[in-house]
């Protein structure tokens, strides 16, 4: 890893990079086929081994490409990437074959896995599709077995988020329609 | 409905109520068994016919209700159920017969279905589950049909979350890991 923020995540704490309920960005490979959507409908599933959804409408590019390879990543967009992550959420490949140069995503490659991420997020995880084609065929959920994560140390380490440490550009967004998103806000302690 | 600031949400726009990744509080009743717990996994599945999924552990109460009687609900706990969501979600009724009298919660009936909503939320979702055994047993993944919809219009109405004019204590919870949540943050508009 050429930026020494991104560091690894152990699996079993993975599914806090999800947990909080981010709008993601999905990316996925097949040779010089790649491509990044936005989903609003990402989910931890599993602890241990971790597991999440995703729901992919059979419409984008990324899906067609996930069928094909096997794998895809979910990533964490932040602030600083809110216009990138509504337009990667709004264009399709299908009508501009230079979507992710329009969007200005920059990729990168932390493994051999051939699945690429997108830089600048804060939080990635790479997952093997189980197939399910019954749940893929008829409710357009895929679900993933995370074969590696990794996040921004900046805002998370040690297996927390510290989100109201870190500079707000760096918070995660929540979608809701129409092209607004919220930030994620401050953290609070619950008692027993 | 006795209070005047919960309002039904059209059925097309529930999906709004959990697009941001709040935690929710999942509640059930088969004749006098009720039980909510709090789960951090739930998310929209489809918008029209609105359908959601959320992720029930074998060991909850809960699941065991909604497996005997078909329906639960989805409800998005606020700020000021803070401590209530995070007992909800570490006590089981297995161990403790009064959970829901030691947590607090107190429920209303919105309706004729039988199915107990939790007072003080900011959005509520009744839900039919679609009987998908595999899923159920492989991933504790149960989907349910929403067969309606409300929210409190402090906080969301005509379709949108208000949730920076609002008071803070309405605003929604997003669980990460041993009692810590961050409350969702401001609204951030994007542009294509």
């Amino acid at each position: 890893m050429t930026n020494p923020d991104i560091q690894k995540v152990e699996l079993e704490k993975a599914y806090r990079l999800l947990n909080h309920g981010p709008t993601v960005l999905v990316s996925a490979q097949d040779d010089d086929d790649i491509d990044v959507m936005a989903a609003a409908w990402a989910c931890a599933l599993e602890f241990s081994p971790a597991k999440v959804t995703v729901v992919l409408d059979k419409s984008t590019k990324t899906r067609k490409i996930i069928e094909k390879n096997g794998y895809f990543a979910l990533q964490v967009p932040c602030l600083a990437q809110l216009d990138m992550t509504y337009q990667l959420g709004s264009i399709s490949q299908f009508d501009e074959l230079n979507k992710l140069e329009l969007c200005g995503t920059q990729l990168f490659y932390p493994d051999d896995s051939g699945v690429p991420l997108v830089e600048g997020c804060i939080a990635w995880l790479i997952c093997k599709v189980i197939p399910e084609p019954h749940n893929q065929q008829a409710h357009d959920l895929f679900i993933g077995s995370v074969m590696g994560a990794w996040a921004d140390s900046r805002v998370f380490r040690d297996g927390h988020w510290y989100f109201s440490d870190a500079h707000r550009s760096l918070k995660s967004l929540h979608y809701i329609a129409g092209g607004t998103f919220y930030t994620i806000g401050d953290e609070v302690k619950a008692n027993l």
